[in-house]
C-alpha cells in the first residue's frame, strides 16, 4: 500500500530543534543514504564501521569549507525513531550554521523533510501505529501534566491495547457468523445470538465511556475559557492577578496566539484555565453587566466555558444576586458566584444574608483569603459528570468521530441481530465497525488521510 | 585559583537548545552527580555501568510521575564539553514537558546553570583556553560565512597558537635577560642586543597585524552599517528593494535587535552590511538633502559606516554631482557616488558627462543592471586596506584591547634596549608583556574577568 507514497525512499533532512539562537542544535537525517552523506562530510572517521547508539565528535567539512564541531549520535535501522538508518547532528546553535549543515546534506542527495515525516516513517516502518504517532504531537504541544500524562499514556501504546481488545472481540463474533454463511443451507446457529447480544453491549459500553472522554480530553487539551465578569470595582482587576500570580502556567509562544492570551493561562490541578477578554478587565472597558439582559455581555459570557460572576459582598443585594443567578441559569451559562471583600465584612453574617442562593464562594481577592477554594470548584465544575483520568481519555477529534461512526455502525448490528438478520448482511456491518477501528489505528488508511494527520507536526518530527 | 570561584562543585542543569516548540529539546546536566541524579529518573538501566559515548533509549519518571521518553547521551569524565561526566537528555519539544525534566533534575540536587558556566567549566577543566570559549559564543552568534569561517578558526586554536608562539618567544628572550642577572656583578652580556632588537621587532609586527586585522574583525562580527541618501525620486526604494532581493541574509531573532533591522540585512560575499533608516526610506520622508549642509543629513551620514549616495543620472547636473562630492570628502564620510536610472539614457554618454568626477557606479535599480557592481564596489571600500581573511582575525574587543597594551608595553621593552636599561628593569617590562599575552588565553586572569567573559554567553552553553 505505501510504495506508492512519494518520496518515501529518500533520504530526508531537517532541523529537529526550535529556530533561534541556542547553545546547540539538533539536525535529523534518515534514509537510506543517511550515513553515506554524513561520512562525506565527516572527514575524520569512517562512520559506517561505528555501531549503532554511538556518539562521534568531529569536525564537518563541506569540501574545503569547514562547516562546525558537532556531535554525531548514529541509529542504525531498524533501531532508530523513523526504523530507517539515522544520524542526528548537534551543532552550534547559530541558525546561519545549521543551515549550511542542511544545504551541505541537500548538495549530497537528502532532501529537506515535510511536517512530520520523520514520524510517518516512523509510522509506516511500523514502529508506531497512528494513535502513538499522533500522540508524540500532542506531547510536544502538552503544557499541563494532565496532557502531558494523557499524551505519554497513549504513546506507551494505552489506547492501541484498548482498541485491539476491542477488534479482537469483533472479529470473534465476526468469525462465527462467517461460519454460519459456509453452512447457511443448513440453518445452524454457531454463534449463540444471546452471547453475541452480550458482547455487543459490553462493547457499546467500552466505546460510549471513551466517547464521553472526548469532553474531557478536548478540555485537558485545549483549556477551559473563563471569563471573569461583574460590575465596576467588584475587584476583578484584583482576582485576575491574585490567580496569574500564584497559577500562572508555562505557555510557551506558540505560533498564531498572541501575547495576551499566552501571559493569562492558568494551570490549575493540571488543567488549563484560558482567562478571555483580560485585557479588557486590565483597561477597565468591560466593567459593566448593569442589566444581564445587555447583548454585549451576554454574547461575552456565552463565549466562555465558565463565567466567574464576581461581586462585592457589601454593597449587593440579595435581589439583585437572585436576579442574577437566575439570568445565567436561564442562559445556561455554567457560572460560579464569587462574594469579594469579605475581608470587609463578617464571614457569616454575608453567609446568612445569602442563604437563599445556591452556593456562593466568600473570598479576598485583595488579601488572598479563599482563594484555593475558588480553584478548586472551578476544577471541580469542569470535571463534574466527566470520566476520570485514571482511564484511557481521548484527545484526538478524528479519534471522536471516528469512534462515534463506530457506536452507530455497532448499533446497526445490534438491530440487525434483533431483526434477526441473515447472517451475511449481519457480517457486513461487522466489517464495516472494523473498518472505523483500523482507521484510528491506521491498520487501515489511505494516503490522503496519513498525509493529512502528518501534516499538522512540526518539521523535524 | 579556581577553587574559590563558587558553585564550582554542583552539578548543574540547563536547556540548550532554543526556547519554544519543536520537535526536540535538548538538556545539559553536568558535574560529578550527574550520572547519580540520571540513574534516578531512569528505572530501566543502571546507566552508571554504561560506556562513555553511548546512546540509551528509555522512559524518565520523576518517581511515580511518567515524564517523557527520551534519549540519553553519556559522557563520561574527561572525555566530555565540560571535562566533567555530562549526560544529554534529549525530550519531545514541549517547552512544559522539558521544564518537568529540568525541575526533576533540581529535585535531585542538581541547580540551574548560568550563562555560559557549561563553557566556563569546560575553561576551567583546560578542555578549552580562553580565546577558544570566547570563539564558542562567536559561533553560535555567527551569520555569515566571514563570521563562521573566523569562529572556527579560533574554536580550533589558530589565534591560541599564534599567541602561543609569541609567548615562546618572550619568554626566550626574558630567560636570557634573566641569566645575565645571576651574573650581574660581572657585567657579561648573554643576551645579544641586536638580536633581541630584531625578535622585538618581528614580534611587534605581529601584533600590529593583529591589531589591525581587528578593524576587519569588526567588520566581520558586527557588519557594515549603510545609508542610502538621495534626492525624492533618485530611485531608493527601488535599489532597497532590488539589493535585499538578492542578498538578504538570514538572520535570526536576536534578543534586542528590532524587526526593521532583521529584515534590511545584505549579506554580500560574507560581510553584513546593514541598511540604516530603512523605515524612513519606505515611508518616504527621509528623502532629502537638498542642502548637503542640512545638520540631519549629515548627522544620517555620519552614522553610517558607508554612505550610498543615490542620484538620477538623467536630471542632475554636473556641478551639483561636484558640489556632493567636496561635500562628502570634506566631511571624511566613506561612500559611492551611484548613478540610477541608466536604462533611459545612453552609458557612455552618461560617463562622459561625470568624467571629471572619480568613480561613479552607473546601474539602473529597476532593470537590476550592473546592481553586480555596485556589490563588489562595496565590498572593495570596506576591506580597502584591511589584511586579508586567511590570517589570524581579531574579532573581540577584550583581545584587541589586551593586544595594544602587549603593544605598548613592548615599545617600553624596545625602548629600554635602546637605552641600555639594566636588565632587571628589562626583565619587569618584559614581564608585563607575558602578562597581558596571558590574559588573552586566560592564563592569567581573574574570577570577575571570567564571570564577565561568560555572563554574556547564553544559558545552556
Amino acid at each position: 500500500m505505501f510504495e506508492k507514497i512519494t518520496g518515501w525512499d529518500d533520504t530526508i533532512v531537517a532541523l529537529a530543534t526550535p529556530p533561534g539562537i541556542g547553545a546547540i542544535g539538533v539536525i535529523r537525517l534518515s534514509g537510506r543514504n543517511a550515513f553515506t552523506i554524513i561520512n562525506q562530510l565527516f572527514p575524520s572517521k569512517n562512520l559506517i564501521e561505528q555501531p549503532s547508539h554511538s556518539l562521534h565528535v568531529g569536525f564537518l567539512k563541506d569540501e574545503d569549507k569547514l562547516l562546525d564541531e558537532v556531535v554525531l549520535s548514529l541509529y542504525k535501522n531498524p533501531r532508530s525513531y523513523t526504523g530507517e538508518d539515522v544520524v542526528e547532528i548537534s551543532g552550534h546553535g547559530s541558525p546561519y550554521v545549521l543551515q549550511q549543515i542542511i544545504n551541505a546534506c541537500i548538495k549530497l542527495g537528502a532532501r529537506l523533510a515535510r511536517p512530520g515525516e520523520f514520524t510517518q516513517r516512523a509510522f509506516l516502518n511500523g514502529k508506531l501505529d497512528l494513535t502513538q504517532a499522533e500522540a508524540v504531537a500532542d506531547l510536544i504541544a502538552s503544557n499541563t501534566s494532565a496532557s502531558q500524562r494523557a499524551a505519554l499514556y497513549n504513546i506507551r501504546g494505552g489506547f492501541s491495547q484498548q482498541l485491539k481488545e476491542l477488534r479482537e472481540r469483533l472479529i470473534r463474533f465476526s468469525a462465527l457468523i462467517e461460519l454460519e454463511l459456509d453452512f447457511s443451507q443448513e440453518d445452524i446457529e454457531f454463534a449463540d445470538r444471546k452471547q453475541l447480544n452480550e458482547l455487543l453491549n459490553e462493547t457499546e459500553a467500552v466505546i460510549t465511556l471513551l466517547i464521553h472522554s472526548f469532553r474531557l480530553g478536548n478540555v485537558i487539551r485545549n483549556g477551559i475559557s473563563v471569563a471573569i465578569i461583574g460590575k465596576p470595582n467588584a475587584g476583578k482587576s484584583t482576582l485576575l492577578n491574585t490567580l496569574l500570580n500564584e497559577e500562572r502556567a508555562i505557555v510557551s509562544e506558540i505560533p498564531g496566539t498572541t501575547r495576551d492570551t499566552i501571559e493569562e493561562v492558568l494551570n490549575i490541578d493540571g488543567i488549563l484555565f484560558r482567562l478571555i477578554d483580560t485585557a479588557g478587565i486590565r483597561r477597565h472597558t468591560m466593567d459593566v453587566i448593569e442589566s444581564t439582559g445587555v447583548e454585549r455581555s451576554i454574547a461575552k459570557m456565552k463565549e466562555a466555558d465558565l463565567v466567574l460572576y464576581l461581586f462585592d459582598v457589601n454593597t449587593i443585594t440579595t435581589d439583585e444576586l437572585k436576579q442574577v443567578e437566575t439570568d445565567l441559569l436561564q442562559q445556561q451559562i455554567k457560572h460560579l458566584l464569587v462574594a469579594n471583600k469579605i475581608d470587609f465584612t463578617d464571614e457569616i453574617n454575608a453567609k446568612e444574608k445569602f442563604k437563599g442562593i445556591t452556593t456562593i464562594i466568600f473570598l479576598s481577592a485583595l488579601q488572598k483569603t479563599h482563594i484555593d477554594i475558588l480553584k478548586e470548584r472551578m476544577v471541580q465544575t469542569i470535571l463534574e459528570g466527566k470520566v476520570q483520568a485514571e482511564s484511557t481519555i481521548i484527545t484526538n477529534a478524528r479519534h471522536y468521530h471516528a469512534l462515534q461512526q463506530l457506536h452507530s455502525a455497532l448499533a446497526e448490528v445490534k438491530k440487525g441481530l434483533q431483526d434477526n438478520l441473515p447472517g451475511d448482511l449481519l457480517a457486513l456491518d461487522i466489517r464495516r465497525c472494523l473498518q472505523y477501528l483500523g482507521e484510528i489505528t491506521g491498520e487501515i488508511t489511505n494516503e490522503d488521510q496519513l498525509d493529512y494527520i502528518f501534516s499538522k507536526f512540526c518539521i523535524g518530527k
